[in-house]
Formats: structure tokens, sequence, C-alpha cells
């Protein structure tokens, strides 16, 4: 491999700052669809036609698409499961707090947002923003250190719901929940040993809720910022959910609560 | 590698079918305090006495307890995370569903059971597992066939949640599916294009729910058989929740239902 060569396949594994991966077809098609920038798109030779959409909306959308060699595909490759596409993007713009907030008053809804306190594996980190998009709500906000951030892993985890919601990236998660409390938001924060259990709680106001990494839940500080400790009644011998799933009962029961009061989604 | 220590290697990985690998701090101690049998416990050398209670807790019940090099734990891993702790022992113990039945019967309670039909990725059989123990259900029903078994991943990814609640695994879905109808449990598949959502559905009778796989969701004759088809609200642009974020959805609708009615848990 020459030096530029070289140079160019570092950049291509977004272990530079500037651009990232999307891999799989899912990613790559919610990439797309949603109007981001594709610099390149990387394809392996299509027998059976299935990448022409893909294709067709890549070039239409101004990316340089090259066909490459399956096992290219794979040495690039950070998730191990491209499905024979890969795109090179801008890095993943992230959004303010305030412009958060603004979706939820542009969609006449309360805000509900959630906020992740030091997820370190990035299959979470997806499944989480996947969930939440899902749900309905209008932002996740990550911390920018001890948190892992919106690696390729990461994005095709979220099955491309990080093309359809913001995503604030702060220093500091507790100054984020003070700004968040001056606007009125109410902040839910997710642990064992909660003054009540999330079914008590109110969700259908203004609403952040706080999710712990996998191992040790919310740090103390974010614990302490928070106004309520809400806690999902655990039934059996095995103390806590995956974060990943804390995260959609949490969210889900605001959807529920808010189809309850009248809430247009 | 002599051809005996190859042969060995290939048994300590689990490729035969008699015994499974348990990797990482968690999953080791459930395991040893489910009471299960360890044939043998590998450690990596311990600096901080981190493995004491993991080690006497194994010589406690019987386990070979070897000392090997990380290395040689990097070589056995099956999920890339060990910890520094690889227990083997004999394969998982199913149980048939007349089992889970009478564990409800036994609890006083209505029964609630997980079937999932044709999960793909160990990670999210084993976080299912897991949610299912977590929100008390009585047991979880998975296919012989095209679906993942019980592997280290999915072992470690239930944290511990496998030795702590019943799998069954049966050849034919739509076979248990009607033995669980005879038993007077409703079946609730978990689909887009449902007759109601989840909050519709009334889990506090005797509950089955189904789950399809990551890709394709429910197959067709697994949707048949249901008596409901269950939606969980889809509020943004991205159309399915993860396999495993659903399961969690609609178990904790379950528990939330329960609680409502004097579920004692």
């Amino acid at each position: 491999m020459s030096q530029k060569n070289r140079k160019q396949n570092r950049h291509a594994r977004g272990q530079e700052r500037d651009t990232t991966l999307y891999e799989g077809r899912n990613a790559v098609m919610e990439l797309l669809r949603a109007g981001r920038t594709v610099d390149k798109l990387f394809v392996a030779p299509d027998q059976n036609g299935r990448m022409a959409d893909i294709i067709a909306l890549a070039r239409q959308s101004g990316a340089v698409v090259t066909q490459v060699d399956r096992r290219k595909l794979d040495a690039m490759s950070e998730t191990g499961v491209h499905q024979g596409v890969i795109a090179q993007a801008a890095a993943h713009e992230y959004v303010s707090i305030d412009d958060l907030l603004q979706v939820a008053r542009d969609r006449g809804e309360q805000p509900l947002l959630l906020l992740c306190d030091g997820l370190t594996d990035p299959h979470n980190l997806g499944a989480v923003i996947r969930s939440a998009e899902t749900a309905g709500a209008h932002g996740v906000i990550i911390p920018k250190r001890r948190s892992v951030g919106l690696t390729a892993t990461a994005a095709k985890a979220s099955a491309g719901a990080l093309e359809h919601i913001g995503i604030a990236r702060v220093t500091n998660l507790t100054a984020a929940i003070e700004q968040l409390k001056e606007n009125g938001v109410w902040i839910f924060g997710a642990d064992a040993g909660g003054d009540k259990s999330l079914y008590e709680a109110d969700f259908a106001g203004a609403a952040a809720i706080v999710i712990g990494s996998e191992g040790s839940g919310l740090s103390r500080i974010v614990r302490e910022a928070c106004d309520f400790i809400v806690s999902i009644p655990m039934k059996g011998r095995v103390n806590s959910l995956n974060a990943s799933a804390a995260a959609a009962v949490l969210l889900y029961e605001a959807v529920r609560q808010r189809l309850g009061e009248g809430y247009h989604g």
C-alpha cells in the first residue's frame, strides 16, 4: 500500500474527525434520504441489482460512487457488517440544546428529551437513539467525554434514526441539566432505589430522562442534579436492565402517558 | 499445538454441544450463584485479588480452577470481553413449556411468557432474556432452527439472567403457540400494522408475547397463529424498534398493567 493510499484509508476509516463512515444498506439509505452530504459511496459488485436504488440516490446527491472489492469493504468496515455498501459522509452535525427545545415548540409538544450519562457501548448508544426517534422524542444529549461518540457502529445500530433526530453533544452534563431546568423541563434520572416507579412519574409535561452508563448507572453528580429518581421495577434476581432496554421502557411510558392526554404525534 | 490440545481447545470453545463457555465476572458469578455445575474455571493472574470471590466459590462447587495466561483466555473467548475469567459448564439445560407454566402456578401468577421468532443476534437474545427475567416473566421460548442459541455472547448479554429464568427450545413455534392456547394463554404478536396498540392490549391475564426477528419481524405462519397483533406506536420516521427494545417495552407494559391489578411480584 502506498503512503498516499494508506493515508486515504485512515481517512476513510473515520479516524480523522471530519468524516464518518456509514455502513450497511439501511444506514446508508437513511443517510441519503435525509439529504445528508455523502462524499463517497463504496459498493461491492452488485449481482442482483439490490444496490441500484442506493447507487441512483447517491449519484443524484452528487456522491462519487466507486465499485470496490468486497475485501476492501471488509478492511474499511468498522462494524464488520457492511452488507456490501459503505458511505463516507461529513461527520455528524451536532445541534444545541436550544435547537432541541425549538423542535418541541415547532411540533407544539411538551419537550421529551433523553440524556445519556456515559454510555460506552456504541450498540447501546445507537439503540437508544433509535428508541428516542421512534418514541417521538425531540433530541438526545450526550457528553463529550467519558462517552462513546457517533461511530459507524452507533450509526448502524440506530438504523438510520441518527439522521432524523437532533443530537446535542455537551461539555458538561450537569450544566445541560441546569439549562433544561431553566427552560421548565423536569429531569427524571433512571436508577435503582428511586423515589418512585416510572409509572408514578409524570412524563406528560416537559420531561428529560437521564440514563446511566452500562456498568455503574448514573454518576453521583448527575444523580444529584435530577429532580426525580425513577426506578423500573425489577421483578427477578438480575438487578438492572440493559441501558438501551431501560431507555426504551422509559420513553414508551412517556408515549403512553402522552397518548392519554391528547398528545398528537 | 499438539493434537490433544487442539481437541481440548475446540471443546473449550463450546463448539461441541455438551459444554458452554461463560465469560466475564458477572456471567460467571451468576452461574456459580445459581448452583450450576462448573467443570472448569480459567482465570488470568489476579493482581488485585478481584477474582478471589469467584475462585473461592468455584472451588467450593467442585470446579477445577486453572490459572492461564491472558492471551489464552483471549484465544478461548467467544465474546472478546472475558474480563480475565471464563467458566466451562455443562450446556444450558432447557425446560419444557409445561415447566414454564408450572413456574407461573407456583408463584400464583397469570403466565407471562416471551416467544422469540427467529432472533439471529446473540446480543439481542441475551438482552431479551435479561428483560424477561427483570420483568418477572415465567420463561422464554425459542425455536431450535433459524434462531441463535444460548451462546457465550448471549449468556453474557443476559447479565446472568439466563440462570434465573427457564428457557424452552422448541422444534416448532406454531405448535408451541397451540400448546399455550390449549392452556388458556392469549398470544400477542408484536408487529407493525396491528389491530391495536400495546396499551390497548390486556396483558393482565395469561399472556405470551411473540417478538419477530431483527430483519423481517414475525414470520407469516407465526403471525397468523397469534390471537392479536399489537403494535408499538412509531412516532418518528424509523419504522421499528430494535428487537430487544421492543421486547422490553412490551414486557414492561405487562408489568404496569399487572401492578395496577394487585399483581404481587
